[in-house]
């Protein structure tokens, strides 16, 4: 009975890793899909969205069991409660990284983004697949301070995101009006998906401490 | 010790309601700060949002405490599970709230929104500050119908957002990119206050039910 409970313990780790994997995967692809006007991945993600919907309903219906029949305590109860927080972020960053996809779908074939905000999407991109790799190792590895670092690692979508809108605010800006409603969007999609990369690791910290390191979805605007 | 476990699930669902309050009456304001360029309103709402974060960390603290001494099974189990999400997705319509606030503080005493957008935002302001006031009635309530007719409330403010889209995008948008880039922001901001209205609609189904109704905090972009 303590082995299966501890091994139930054990697998909702794994899923919300697995999560992590396949948020990272969408958010991977939805950006080449953006970047590049891949109609074919933009598809992929779509289609994949309901996959990582599936995930978060095992993750919370496993959690919800765990607590109907073991009545976790300490640690244990942290880890359960956390998993159903951290099950609702992955699944957020799943939408975001669909939104991105829809985006790029929508204007198939014409590229979405104006060149010159290409190299910041790129950039965003790069850090949000980095920030759910990392989020990962940190659900299995417990290690504190790996999950400080991904705070510091958000901070570099703020900042792009925050230069991206001194760009679209440029009185110069020569795009028109939709395109900057795209970008505004899109720019908006990448600084969420990293805030709650952020909320996931921040509730790592919660299940080996005990304390809430402040919270972390909020965002910046 | 059956009547202070009973008390203390009862304050829970009072706790949620209080926040269903503060966060309908922050919204009100902001509405009323981005119409009218009333700055007094927007710092009101600004200084405010630190008591919605202390109301979400005492919900959560005090659903943590009663899973962690009385192990609560079935529809209790779910009463304090729902109230963990529920907490999250109010203290965001909180935050939410607070960005439209900002916005209208950051161009005062310059109105942010064209005259020709303001009836929208007037209407989804009305109707997100509606949703707050219903999803209170149905955390006492319990009442499945009043919480099914959330969700064609809130279809409503998807309407006039989209509606708002069409505006943005028609090649005759004469207020220029700025303009549009607050206007793409603030509709959605809306849109999501009104999604996590019926997210916390729909945890109330789940109480009564014990089924979740298709989770909610999905947006249609």
């Amino acid at each position: 009975m303590r082995e299966a409970y501890q091994s139930r313990l054990d697998g909702l780790a794994d899923e919300l890793a697995d999560m992590c994997e396949s948020v990272g995967a969408a958010m991977r692809k939805a950006t080449d899909a953006l970047l590049n006007a891949d109609l074919a991945l933009a598809e992929e993600v779509i289609d994949g969205d309901l996959q990582i919907d599936a995930l978060r309903d095992r993750a919370q219906e496993d959690s919800f069991g765990l607590l109907a029949l073991q009545a976790p305590v300490a640690t244990d109860l942290r880890i359960v409660v956390s998993a159903i927080h951290a099950s609702g972020d992955l699944e957020r960053m799943g939408d975001l990284a669909l939104h991105v996809a829809k985006a790029a779908r929508r204007r198939h074939p014409e590229p979405v983004l104006p060149e010159s905000v290409r190299p910041y999407f790129a950039e965003m991109g790069e850090v949000a697949v980095k920030l759910a790799r990392q989020v990962e190792q940190v659900i299995h590895s417990k290690d504190i301070e790996a999950a400080k670092t991904i705070e510091s690692e958000d901070d570099q979508v703020d900042d792009i995101h925050r230069h991206l809108f001194t760009v679209l605010m440029d009185r110069e800006w020569p795009h028109g009006v939709a395109a900057a409603v795209d970008v505004t969007l899109l720019g908006r999609f990448y600084e969420r998906y990293a805030d709650h990369a952020v909320s996931v690791a921040k509730r790592m910290i919660f299940v080996v401490t005990g304390r809430m390191p402040g919270y972390g979805t909020d965002d910046d605007i």
